[in-house]
């Protein structure tokens, strides 16, 4: 299999994406890696390549904060863009951008293209949870104003990636709402829910509060892209804050620093449990070719995982299950 | 001035209402608290009871449970109906309730009434911040898909409450969204962000986005009811998840229980600062009277706050202020 990475998106682009390649050839001989991106830049980074990674050079770079769709209709040699032209031609199995998400997402509508029969694309990162499981969440910023339909679609989506790319049986859909009773909520979810409900070939357990996401209450999370991004935002926030607040209560007086020097470890593992970001990459389900979105603050490691995740949704023949699904519905 | 407590409503109801009733009015002499619930379960609580502190019987209560609308029109002779009763007659300046949120919201509409010119009154609890100020968020729970005009007159009612019973000159007002540009958003938000920059009277500071509520960007959120309920829920939710890892990591050995001994009281600081249901009561904005309502787990000392509050309000003629500047509008 043939996995594009698009080499100069993310905040520590392009090392961080050389050394994601590296260690990802490395450990699957099988996967060929393209890096896409300034030649000039990547060259030097690469000078013991093994056989199974190479460059195509692309001249061009989205930035982090270019307006989506300007970007990627003009900057047609950007290194995201190309990726997602290898993929639209067959040319790469899958690509993964570290990058400007809004234009990843464009660049998967526009470029890459919409599955038939899916009206919107969605974004669908992993959220932590208490049991370290973690909750796919979809969809998280490409679909503002969705629709039930959307919904619909994104709860079978989500089904079907988490049991074949993670593995889980039978996976637990749920409603993010205000309330755990079918009645409750706003027109969207009011509407969704039944539907959600009459929906075959999902496991559907019902309305989930947000306070209960954490406690894994469900392995697939539908909402609208606004509520989803409220969701985790508020979540990222939160746990900055507290985290803030520890530092500085933990820093009052001698007694208090000796306590939080004791526990430091345990204080960096709790870190890395509520970190969003560390919960690998985050596919781009209903589009014809499979697009997988690193983190901005993607290490090495990030991106290796990146190739992880795509190569196991290869292996599983992710877009043509998702694909057969939607059009017998 | 007369404040009526229902003092049936809230977890630990009646003791709560009667203990912070009693706080309140030893506080307080020129206020007159009226308890409003079962005479038979109230007065052997009342052995002493002070001058300004009396009973009025309602033999009915609305359980935390209930359906809103059903409840509230079926037990007239509730508590918290009497106690809406009695505001909207004149009889009370206002009333507090830690009962059903719901059917306290039904009760404003339907028993104290909605202010002219207002569509839908909001309820605005205080959120956290990091600085300790908080925020006044509305609104949270009561109107699940608000229009553009509704935020509007959120916005002025929140800048209201925030300058008069807060004493802040200027309050700032955010939008909740999920970006900060102004053209981000639903369809909601994109088309609110323009009459709120156009709104004479309040201080508008543009979008908000989530993870940055905590840390205090601004002195009125605006959002609609279910955007409120993630928020605050998701807030709730991971500040839980953190204390119970924190509690679990704390407890793996020896020495980092010895750790956590040693940082206790500092943790309890936390947990109070990240735990909404400490700042207070939340009023119901656009109503014809003053409604109050606090946490349902509340204790006499949150009661007694409420009552503070309350006073507040009404020395600043409060629900006035309101409906001159919605009128003017």
């Amino acid at each position: 299999m043939l996995i594009a990475i698009d080499a100069m998106g993310g905040d520590n682009a392009p090392e961080c994406n050389v050394e994601g390649a590296l260690s990802a050839a490395a450990e699957w001989s099988d996967t060929q890696i393209v890096l896409v991106g300034d030649e000039a830049r990547l060259e030097p980074l690469l000078i013991n390549k093994p056989a199974n990674v190479t460059v195509r050079h692309a001249g061009d770079v989205i930035g982090s904060d270019e307006e989506p769709v300007n970007a990627v209709r003009r900057k047609k040699d950007s290194s995201m863009v190309v990726a997602g032209r290898m993929v639209r031609e067959g040319e790469a199995d899958a690509m993964i951008s570290s990058g400007n998400t809004g234009a990843l997402m464009t660049t998967g509508l526009l470029v890459v293209g919409r599955m038939q029969g899916i009206e919107r694309p969605a974004l669908a990162p992993m959220i932590p949870t208490l049991d370290e499981v973690g909750v796919l969440a979809l969809d998280l910023g490409a679909n503002m104003d969705a629709k039930p339909q959307h919904l619909v679609q994104y709860a079978l989506m989500g089904s079907i990636y988490r049991s074949q790319v993670h593995g889980i049986a039978k996976p637990r859909v749920g409603l993010l709402n205000v309330g755990t009773e079918p009645g409750k909520g706003n027109e969207l979810t009011k509407e969704t829910y039944p539907l959600l409900e009459a929906l075959q070939g999902i496991h559907f357990v019902g309305n989930v509060e947000a306070r209960d996401v954490l406690t894994g209450g469900c392995d697939v999370l539908v909402c609208d892209g606004f509520a989803g991004n409220i969701l985790l935002k508020t979540l990222e926030g939160t746990a900055g804050a507290m985290f803030s607040l520890l530092k500085e209560q933990f820093s009052k007086s001698l007694k208090t620093k000796l306590g939080a020097a004791i526990l430091m470890p345990e204080l960096r593992g709790l870190k890395g449990k509520m970190d969003y970001k560390e919960h690998g990459g985050a596919p781009l389900l209903g589009l014809s070719g499979l697009v997988v979105k690193g983190h901005g603050s993607s290490d090495g490691n990030a991106v290796k995982n990146a190739v992880r995740q795509a190569r196991i949704a290869l292996q599983a023949d992710l877009v043509a299950s998702i694909s057969k699904e939607i059009s017998g519905k």
